[in-house]
Order: C-alpha cells, then structure tokens, then sequence
C-alpha cells in the first residue's frame, strides 16, 4: 500500500495497514531548513515564486516519513487575486489595502475569474506533484469564505471580528453578495488545484469558532457547502475548524469526507458520534511538539490505542505546529504512527 | 415568584415564569461608575475591601434588572491564601510572586485552613446579602483548581500553558499534590461562602479548554468532582469552561446542577443532547454588547424563543462582558428578557 494509496483510503473510510500521518503547517518555521530560506526571502516572495513554494513544500517530506504534503501558500492569495493585497503589520498580524464597509468598497473587487492570476500556484502545484511522484499525497488548501470575509470586512486580522459580525446583522444582503463571490473564487480556485494535481484538499475555517453556533450555518457552513457540491467529490474534502464542535453533525453533512478536529476533542469519543462514513482527522495537542520525543510517543501511541480498529483515521495535530516546536518530536510522532500495528 | 425563586428553580429544572438573566463580569470595567471607583482605589484594593467589594457588587442590580449579583472578587484570591501573592504585569497579565516547578516550591504554600485568610470575602458577602435582602440571587464563584494551577505552575498567566502541562506529564504525583491542595482549599472556600449568604456557585474552568479532551478528565474534571461531593447539593453548583464542549457530557454529570455554555453552541441544540435534569447557561455572543440595543433585542428573542417551552434555562452570555460593551445593550438584553412571554 503506497503512502497515497492509505491516504485516499483512509479519507473514504476505506481499510488501511496504518492510520496516515501528516501536520499541519509541517512546511514552516520550526524547521531550520525553512528558516533558513526565509533569510533570503520575503514570506510572499516564497509565496508567489513556484520553484521556492514547491521546495518548502517538500522540506518536511525529506525528513520525516509524512504520508502527505501540503503545498505552502496563503490562505490570503484568494483576496489578493481579488484585487485587495495584503501585507504584515509591524506589530506582528495582517493589514489589508482596504476594508470591506459598503458596496463601493465591494465594488472595488476584481470578479472576473480569478484562476489566471493565480497561475503561479498552480505552477508550484505541478512542481510539487512531478517531484513527489505517484505514491505520496499532494494536499491543497484553501480558507473558508468566512475566514477570507473577516480579513476583507475587517481589513486585516482581527481578535473579535466586531466589523465582520456587524456586517452579518446589519446588511445581509452586502455580506452574502460578498460570500457569493469568494465561494465562486473559492470553488474555481479548488477546481483548478485539483486539475494542477492535488490528490485531496482541506478549507480551513480558521475563524469559524469565532461565530455563535446558531449563525454558523448562515455566516459560514452553507458557503463550505456550496464548494463540496463544486468540488463534487472529485477529490476527499477535508474541514479544519477549531472551536466549533458543537457544530460537528451539521460539518459532517456538509458534503465533505473529512472532519478534522482540535485537541479539546476526545477522539474515540468523536468517533462514537459521528456518521461512521465521515473520516475524521486530528488531534494531538500541539504543545506536544514541543516537550521530549519520549512524551510526544506515549502521546501518539495512547491516541492510536483509542482509534484502533477504526477506519477513517488520519493522525494530525489539532491546530498547527508552532514555530518553537521541536524536530525530534515530530520525528517521534511520526515514527510512533509508522510503526503502529 | 421573586427574582431568586426564579433563579433557584431555573437552576434545579423547575417552572418559571421566564428564564432568569444575569452576566459574567456584569461587576466591572464596561460601567463608568465602576471606572470611577478604579480611578479612586487598586484593583486589589477594591476586592480586598468588604465595603468597597460590596457596593461593586451591586452596582449592576442599580442599572439593571438582573436576577442575581455576583460578588465583585478574583479567582487568584485562593493562590494568594495559600502564601503566593499575584500582582498584574505592565505590559497586562498576571505575575505569580514564585512558580510551582518542584516539591520544594509546592513546601513554600501554607496548606493550613485558608477561611480565615480569606475573612475579607466572606464579610463582602454577608455586606452583599444584607443590602440584596432576600429576594435577588447572590452567586459564589472560584477558579476550578486545573485553573488556578496553571497560574500557580505557569508563575502568572500564559498563552500556551507548556509548563503546567509539562508537570502532568512528567511529574503526576506533584500535579496532583498540588491539585489535592487546590480541591481541598477551594472545597472550603466555598462552604464558607454558603456559610455567609450565597445563594450558588459558579465555578469558573477558564483554562479547561486549554487540555487535551483526553486529558480533560484526569487534569481538571475529576477535582471539580470532588467539589462538588463536598458542595453536596447545598446551593446549586453551575460550571463555566470556555471551548471545551467535547467534554459536555462529562461535565453534566460531575455533579453539577448548570452548565455554562460559551456561544460556539447552539443552545437548542445542547438542550436536546444534554439530561434534561441538567439546567443550561448562555449564551449570546460577548460582542452583541458592542453593536446596538435593536440588534441586542433582536438575537435576545431569537435566542429566547429557541429555548421556549424548556425548563432549566439561564440567560447570560457566552463569555464575561468586555470593557468595550455599551451599557445601552445590556439594557435592551435584561429588558428583553424580563419582558418575554
């Protein structure tokens, strides 16, 4: 069973000889190869250059046995290809050319089809696939509208998202003409990454806990499920969105194949609730990853106890590693899943 | 039926004539009279003052209609009892005067009967009750000891917890040392909270959501447990712990009488799934506070006529109310609520 072959199978509940294993920003900056590369580039320079994203792409996978990579982008190339850039503040966080108040500001957006100006991304993607060969996952990636909304409406990062909320209950109409054009860009985007080679892709729904469970549905779900139905199963569909599980049964319905949980899910306990044709993802708890290899394996080895004999398991962290976590404990989860039987 | 009859009975799944409201932090910085009295007094002069404490408590109930006050108090009283005296950083959060890493440290705490350490509170409650009489509900509350703990071992307050959680899984016999020394403090603080007149408790897990939900129950649930044993039922006991709805079954029978929901949950929804002889907290989002008093009133009924027809429902938000909120929203919440039919 090739690496690939265990992913697919894993994300349609299919038998495997092991649960898959991959992590969540495993192409960044806890990794001195990456780093390095940073000394002698912009992060959006490595971006937008194909030869360099698909080079981090792959760092991680010339390490530790992954079955999966994941192709280094941004979430905010989709509002940047709608013609709102973005750059980083000094402070540290996002700061958009504009915000998203009212319908001139919306009518400052390019909607023609977005694909042409991301052709460097598609670009890194055939990279990437071509070196990767047949045998290992190539995943894309994309925000959720929602995600990419709070950015636009509010105009950079945001801890409360009051701009984007205020919007939501003052002028429906403005913010679903706004979630209509970044599901179309959204949707075109993923069609385009599946055609450049990606074997499965993951929305992350990065700010999708920021919303009260009775709006999530209207603010954010709905728009996720009109990319599934886009998607239409051509490729596994996987949901990353932290702080949200008490909207799990409406995201395993939503027409994707995966749910990918945070750490404050118990995952058999997951597994017990959920429809048993949903794959679910995760979820050990980032800051593991920054301890002993020693604790990172019985860490890993009590997650995979508690998923035994269950199909459609891939093991992630439950939120992205950060960049003080240590090479050898990621060398330890990945050697604890590998050599699970 | 009085303010407190019906706050009591909502606690306990019994008829009322509408569901009781009040909100976490109602006591605090969002009041400008609130804010002259910090411009007067230290933060810790305020909480440390009976007089002072008492009249914070109850300048809420002067504006609002709510059906219970909260004693203006902090968590970190019980670490500062325990001989570990807490004091707030210039640049925001809380320094610990040492932190818990080893047997030795654990030595340095005075483990004999904190109450009278912490005569000060329990004479803003009897303050409190004699001012509120009998009809309006007075609350307890504390820090749950996985909470306070991660203080005591962090030596101040954290973002990412490494250190406490560093101690549960390299040193289990000092976590739970300290853990039977924060359960047996805490145990006791708040008998003789009941002793002085509260009404119920509030248990305050704030950094429950920061665990694993596979470690959940060993670090912080099973010594909100032993609370509870010892509580035994005399004032109900309501527990509050941010993104940790994964352990919602759990947490409704640690012996508990209310859960506090945060406002990622659909409350309708918690009401189906969770015993119907558990009472409901929340849950309207914190930021509802800072839009207008129609858009208040609006999600108000919303969320009011979602739980029609259900017993054992408190109304509160899904998190404290911040600095930021208006006043004037507040106002549209309670006069919504006390108007429901």
């Amino acid at each position: 069973m090739t690496s690939r072959e265990r992913f697919l199978n894993a994300c349609r509940c299919l038998p495997v000889d092991r649960p898959p294993v991959w992590i969540m920003r495993q192409a960044g900056r806890y990794l001195p190869e990456y780093r390095a590369m940073r000394k002698e580039h912009s992060f959006l320079n490595l971006v937008r250059t194909p030869e360099l994203a698909a080079e981090i792409t792959l760092q991680p996978l010339k390490r530790f046995d992954f079955d999966a990579a994941i192709l280094f982008s941004d979430i905010l190339v989709i509002p940047e290809a709608l013609g709102m850039p973005f750059s980083f503040r000094d402070g540290g966080g996002i700061a958009m050319e504009f915000a998203i108040q009212n319908s001139d500001d919306l009518a400052r957006l390019d909607l023609s089809d977005v694909t042409p100006r991301l052709a460097y991304v598609f670009e890194a993607i055939r990279l990437v696939r071509r070196r990767l060969g047949d045998t290992t996952t190539l995943l894309g990636f994309a925000g959720s509208p929602w995600t990419l909304a709070t950015y636009m409406i509010e105009g950079g990062s945001s801890r409360e998202f009051a701009a984007a909320k205020h919007l939501f209950h003052t002028d429906r109409a403005l913010f679903n003409d706004l979630m209509e054009s970044l599901t179309e860009a959204i949707s075109s985007y993923l069609g385009a990454q599946i055609t450049a080679g990606v074997d499965a892709i993951q929305i992350f729904d990065s700010w999708g806990g920021a919303l009260p469970g009775s709006d999530y549905e209207e603010a954010s779900l709905k728009w996720i499920r009109r990319i599934a139905e886009t998607i239409d199963g051509r490729v596994p569909l996987i949901l990353y969105a932290r702080n949200t599980y008490a909207s799990a049964i409406k995201q395993a319905t939503s027409g994707i194949q995966v749910l990918s949980l945070d750490w404050t899910v118990d995952m058999a306990e997951a597994r017990a609730r959920l429809p048993d044709t949903l794959s679910i993802q995760g979820n050990l708890d980032p800051s593991l990853m920054e301890t002993t290899p020693q604790i990172t394996a019985r860490e890993t080895t009590r997650l995979l106890e508690s998923m035994r004999g269950t199909d459609g398991f891939i093991v992630n962290l439950g939120h992205g590693i950060r960049p003080q976590a240590r090479p050898e404990c990621v060398a330890a989860l990945v050697e604890t899943v590998c050599q699970f039987k």
